[in-house]
């Protein structure tokens, strides 16, 4: 397989992005590269986590994932090649591959050490372009993982606000803000499942709050305050036609209330 | 052909767009993907529709078109197939092919309906991703459109403002901003053609107003109001060197005036 | 090769650089695209330049580079094609290439005058998409770049703040600002050689000081302003764990002075 991702908090617009494919590019012209984006927020691991744990399991077996959020750059934080599930990564070893981790344990954990495979020099300062771009495009042309170091057992994990969860109540938190302002939280379909959906079930945010959970945002008219299930099973709270973040001025980690009468 | 492209209003920096990408390289790893933009103004149906109809056909024949701006997702409004001149779209039936459709009436339309070729669950939000991904990267192995579901004769319009031509004065509106601050308007080269083009004809919106109409930018010194036919064959109305919309705070739907001494 | 890159000011969402690939596609449907960036400040030659000279050398041998930052488009500037190095680009000949060529100049350049390889018509206001696009196109497929147009002696220079070295101090700028709000300086690795980089180097930039240079972020504690030598070997000053731009008002143009004990 040579298709490989790149997930970083580079910025849209940087060229960073561009020259670690033009690293890839020179050692496996025939690599196909997508960008899975450059928005995470500068340096925020969490916000990487929940990005690749939406949407990287979506390419196909053995696509080869290269995330770069990583303020620690060029002290002994480790890099790793990491197999979870049939996807392979590519991540400094900070905690950006713990979200997929604790849905589907890593099968195998490799620490890059083999300098042999990285670009020389290697900067202090940008591994994702000196060791994590040329190791991709090797084991995008059949390299052994094996080769880049030697075994570890555990990846770094992080801590994540916690979901309450009662018989007439769950307490969650926004999760992150889309780009259309919605507001996806930790409260999962499966935690609400078997529980009233209907105008019985009372969810509050910031002093905003809603009845009911809906299927669609076109299920009320605009300029509501609606619950839904969003597309990656999550609960999310939106204003249909605008984005709640902007109007009601919430942002990740507000605390979520759910209440059944 | 297995040239896919993407035109949505996910925001530049999302990873909605990456979902998609996932699903049809898990389907077809052969495609190859190419953005249009995902800078459509979220739910701006005609902003999307505009897009479509300056870069669609700059594509080879045969380009499969996937376009997602899709507020009603989730009802029952239509997801289509249709071929245009010589290019392929998929889209929600809102409107969003509806100015290429008014130059080269669609000579297929196709309702989607055959969920064979669908994800599974397909989710009540995101139907870029469960369903006009997993077509695209099926039309793109050859499948026929005609399996995808029955005939339909038309597509829905949209409602644009008009244009009124008299002979001494043309009224039309901005019809979009570019990324330069440029005003593209909805008076065409093909509309003005025959009458003069030097400074007996005067431009104005929103109160301001400038004398002749250009051929290119740099023919009138930096800091100018200067009116032109822009590359997609457009009157449009620009600062030399900045941003019109921002200096002038002039956003899509300004009139525009010209007249004729 | 097949490889063309784009590096533009259209802005990261604009649908302009589509276009591009359209035309080229459609004359090279096997041609790999990558983007460097489209977000070059608008019209910024300067910002273009560098870019170019810190990325386009990543990319493998015989690469096809096209650069639009055009402010004088359709004005009798050249576009010109060029060989710097092992890399081949097409750009306006209004000094987007100079950074590149002050450390390698250019082994050929030919300036486009055969309009054989060019759209018809071409606009006034767009020559990426009308002349540049297919010209790479068709330089990808093989064409000899001497059939574009008559060789020409040099390309068009641009003027840089200088850098003053005395032994006891180095008066420099900001060159650029990057996504993470860190500040580039045109002081290198190379003038910094053999120098003290420990507590007796001093380093100011617009009322901000720092003492030493360190060899990456982590080396401090968050929300200290550092000095250190960046991934493209400049001396860079950077606020840990956040954006010294933003949070200095410091922006490119700014000077910046180093000096020792």
């Amino acid at each position: 397989m040579s298709l490989i991702t790149l997930t970083t908090d580079f910025g849209t617009g940087s060229p960073y992005a561009a020259a670690m494919k033009g690293v890839i590019l020179s050692i496996n012209p025939a690599a196909t590269l997508v960008d899975i984006t450059h928005a995470v927020r500068p340096q925020d691991i969490h916000h990487g986590a929940l990005v690749l744990e939406d949407v990287a399991e979506r390419f196909p077996p053995e696509t080869i994932h290269v995330a770069v959020v990583d303020p620690d750059v060029g002290t002994d934080r480790a890099i790793v090649w990491a197999r979870i599930g049939q996807q392979q990564y590519l991540a400094p070893d900070n905690g950006l591959l713990s979200r997929l981790a604790r849905r589907t344990p890593a099968s195998k954990i490799i620490r890059l050490e083999n300098k042999e495979y990285w670009l020389r020099p290697v900067s202090a300062t940008f591994h994702g372009r000196d060791i994590m771009a040329p190791v991709a495009a090797r084991l995008s042309l059949g390299l052994e993982p094996e080769k880049l170091g030697p075994l570890q057992k555990r990846l770094v994990d992080l801590t994540w606000p916690e979901v309450r969860i009662a018989p007439d109540k769950i307490e969650g938190n926004v999760l992150l803000v889309d780009s259309f302002g919605n507001l996806i939280t930790d409260i999962t379909a499966k935690m609400l499942s078997g529980r009233a959906t209907d105008s019985h079930v009372h969810l509050a945010c910031s002093g905003r709050e809603t009845w009911g959970i809906h299927r669609t945002y076109a299920d009320v008219p605009a300029g509501n305050f609606v619950a839904l299930i969003g597309s990656s099973g999550r609960l999310e709270l939106a204003l249909v036609g605008g984005s709640a973040a902007a109007r009601f001025n919430i942002k990740a980690g507000a605390p979520v209330v759910v209440t059944w009468e």
